[in-house]
């Protein structure tokens, strides 16, 4: 890290955080410049305390140089990992469709969305169970019953289940039905969920937050990476800003930005990513040219009836057409599809 | 809820949204204006599914009218919610102030700490034994062993204890040895967190998510106060925004906006809302004034030192100061700290 | 538009609420619902003047109903349109691209520019003669001088030439050199510049303000559109957001919504709208697969020693490189680049 | 300014950004890291240009040290500037009031508001002849009628006038009328009104941008101060976040942040800054808490009626009493207002 003096800072204040830093166990190195006085600690550690300098007199600010996540880095692992379930790809120039309701609500609705997906070229189901819902008063999701039928599903379809948990104790329940662990945007830190999730030895998506910086989604992975689970999936969701004609704004850079800097696989969302339905389309594709890995695209047979988020689920045919759309920009960028 | 339809909206159209809205219960009022119809759905109820009606066809948005909370508001409860545990006294003309460490990281800490804090006029200690981190690497806290500090320091000094709860399956224990159960940012929207917490039947301190609106932070007050529990108290903690000068930025209009649609108190954390120690005590006084039923504010005897959050927390001088400019502020607007 | 009153509001204040909607020549029609009382106003008109009903005792909110542009909507024009000068055609299902250097900075930089960007299929040049500078002690731009170098590139090579104005004083001069005037991000509400713009007749390109909605930006197409100049393109180039590791965040999702909603034709500037030059060839692939008119891109023989903008600027074969792979991709969506 | 190189960096690429930094004219310091390279960059100037490094190969980021601004910050005058302008005085302990309408309609109006500011303690009338709207629809200012109006409430009360300008041209008018003249927060980076407001000699009152970080505001104080006119006050305005309960989020740690590095005097809008008549009174008291020079209000003899801005503008006697309220609190931070 670099420590950065004010101007007109004191030998004393200087001395005092050579100090400190040679406790912390790392080298300094003052550089004396024209206008101020900055501070190099080499051999950086990444576990954070050493932002304590900024309250050093003298001190205006530390910037930090070191990456702070290491197994989730491009430097630790150059190959891209590549996450197979079934017949689900995620990476590895293979692009993965995970698509299907926001909730499972009856076995006829989640059949019929999955022989739909599965025919349109999905290879895994999405579909919540355990539902977190923003309101105390809106439908939960159908719970035990809910695994129970995305079970059924992937038996008469082959497609892998892809559903979220949200509490550590439900982790092992989920185990039996599902095949990735999802870890909604809400969860994104919630800690012993991710460990929980990670020790499953599951494949396991981590969801962005909406408030998240990239670094921060990066640590949640490595809290799962951390347990010796090395199977996660990154998962742009789309971020909270201004922007009022959207739910939520999907910024895209964060693909190549995410297979510059990390070996994990990434996909979009490009339903939670907008929030509207007519937008998804133009968005998958986006996401697809952009390099992602993967979709997870929400499709229910009757949106206007869906018990949660209607207003951005595609119906089978627009989901279809997606597809249709998608292979040939995936064809464009050199991806399977 | 006002559906607008798009211009040029077909008759059929505009009986189909009728009718959907007679199926869910609810009566229908259509408007034709000179550019565009739109339809009053009168009934409205909270459960957040109509919003399927987006993806009819003609549909350009749907507009909700009623808030979607209702314990939280101040439509079924008129006069303010107090909350009060041992000396703290959060609401009703009363600024309840929480101080401490960002973590309890020693027996020595946590009483020079706990002494300090209370001769300057705090009423409740704060301290983190769970510690939600970033990174992985950080330190994590003391946990069970952090707890036995804390009951020691409130043994000692009568101050109540505030500290925050990570995991349904810890609020058995935590319940021991705390008087405040603070849900933290990170967890805002964790449900079966805020559930678990709300049964516990000790008050919840609910931070905002610092990517959450009023809205979404109301609501997950409402599941707390939907376990029957009506001690909770709102923490405003600063949100993401564009701004680099400050680690979050700190948005004081909450509390007036929330004093006029809840009954709930609401406090403000200017350590966390700013990230700058710098900064800390202008916008305690800046929050008092503004109407804030209590602060929560990061203290300890070495911040240069503290194991977490070092860049945000004053000594118990800067503490003792801070105290003295907000009584001020305080008798300026009528209240009693 | 929707005046909804608080729960609780008077006869009184609902009967001067329906006084001041009649004063202000509309209809009225009051919907009394469950738990308040909402009043549409009919006829609404676009002069914003309205709002002030909200301060009405009584009132809540005031729903806008009615989308505030006119001639930049699709309901006022439904065919799109096309902008063309010289060989730059943006619309109808042609992808124009504008590329060049942020700034002139001298003949051989420039021409050399030219003639590597339309050897690689761009159609038009980009340079700034005058250049704001978020800093006064920053590079300005060669002014006059730049203008004559944008014209004899002009001539040599025969692609149209895009530069930006920056004061109404300089329209005249601007309108002598360029092909088409840009109003740069930070001018985009700039009211009396929109209109010198406008009045010159020459096609306009209108960049998004980082902190502008699609509401407001479209208003200020408007504010040109109103002069009678219909040769408007929007140029999308990232929003402010909390994200660190990008320097904009580009919302890709503002295409197929604008398409949706205006005639107007949009291009995506993808070097704004990153920052950075790695990420700028992965975001024009996915602009266009987004269904983009056009693209602007920087690009400068040696972006190290660039004056401005080196950061976010291509050299000429990673230019060809991205028309490359642009080209493939728009084969793939129909679109003729 | 410190290079931080990409781990894996080669000497080759080391020595090229060595070479560069010496062309630059500055000095390089190599410092050799465990598992990175960072360089020094020793008497780095301010004019941006720099910054073309970060696309030389092997380097991952270039970290500025050196605050961008000069004139303006407190290293090179450290004494704050006091802005006075008959009785208005900004700085130095005393509060300033600007109040009144957003827009000059009528001799009636704009003297009836004169009159009752200046009774209630407002130094300053502020009010708009030009007026930058959003809407072409919109009411767009009397122009210069207004600003006879405005001379004529001077005349009338003593009152100062603060009035927006909106392009350079306009400079020369409005300053026979005006005695300080507003930069709105529209054109904050409109680099040629800014230049010649500073030209005109009278003081200017630089709105902050919505969308703008506190040194891009810094920078555009910079602007006018470099024309050698020192008498700029700063007006925090509120910024853009996703917050939808207020039109925009008022962040008071600036003015705190702002008198620890600039002499400037800064003042706050509390009318825009919530954009809410509800919230303005609340805010005002926590801007002058939080040690705020003065205060900028909309006042409207019947804010339901005014053609700008009604939704956020105080009736006079609401104002009477927000100046009563935040006069006490001065007292308690020991400021004169």
């Amino acid at each position: 890290m670099i420590v950065v003096m004010k101007p007109g800072a004191t030998q004393a204040q200087i001395d005092h955080v050579v100090d400190r830093i040679e406790q912390l166990g790392l080298r300094s190195h003052v550089i004396v410049g024209t206008n101020l006085t900055v501070i190099a600690a080499i051999g950086e550690k990444r576990d954070g305390t050493r932002q304590a300098l900024e309250t050093a007199d003298g001190v205006d600010k530390v910037v930090p140089i070191l990456a702070p996540y290491k197994i989730a880095s491009l430097e630790v692992k150059k190959e891209p990992t590549v996450v197979c379930v079934r017949d689900l790809v995620v990476g590895g120039g293979r692009i993965g469709v995970i698509a299907g309701p926001c909730s499972v609500e009856s076995r006829e609705q989640i059949l019929e969305t999955a022989h739909a997906v599965k025919a349109a070229g999905a290879t895994a189901l999405r579909g919540g169970a355990f539902k977190p819902r923003t309101s105390p008063y809106s439908f939960q999701g159908l719970k035990n019953k809910g695994l129970e039928l995305l079970a059924e599903a992937r038996e008469a379809t082959g497609l892998a289940i892809v559903t979220e948990v949200m509490a550590p104790e439900h982790v092992p329940l989920l185990s039996e039905f599902t095949d990735v662990l999802q870890i909604g945007a809400r969860n994104m830190q919630n800690y012993p969920l991710l460990e929980a999730a990670g020790e499953s030895g599951l494949p396991v998506l981590v969801k962005r937050g909406p408030a998240a910086t990239v670094e921060e989604w990066l640590l949640a992975a490595e809290y799962v990476l951390n347990t010796g689970n090395k199977k996660v999936i990154l998962c742009e969701r789309g971020i909270r800003t201004f922007e009022d004609h959207v739910r939520f704004t999907l910024p895209l850079a964060t693909v190549p930005w995410l297979h510059q800097h990390t070996h994990l696989p990434v996909i979009v969302d490009p339903s939670h990513g907008t929030g509207k339905a007519a937008l998804v389309t133009a968005m998958a594709r986006a996401a697809v040219a952009a390099g992602a890995d993967g979709l997870m695209v929400e499709v229910h047979p009757n949106p206007e009836k869906a018990l949660s988020d209607g207003y951005q689920t595609l119906t089978p045919d627009q989901f279809a057409q997606l597809m249709q759309e998608c292979r040939r920009v995936a064809q464009a960028v050199d991806r399977i599809m």
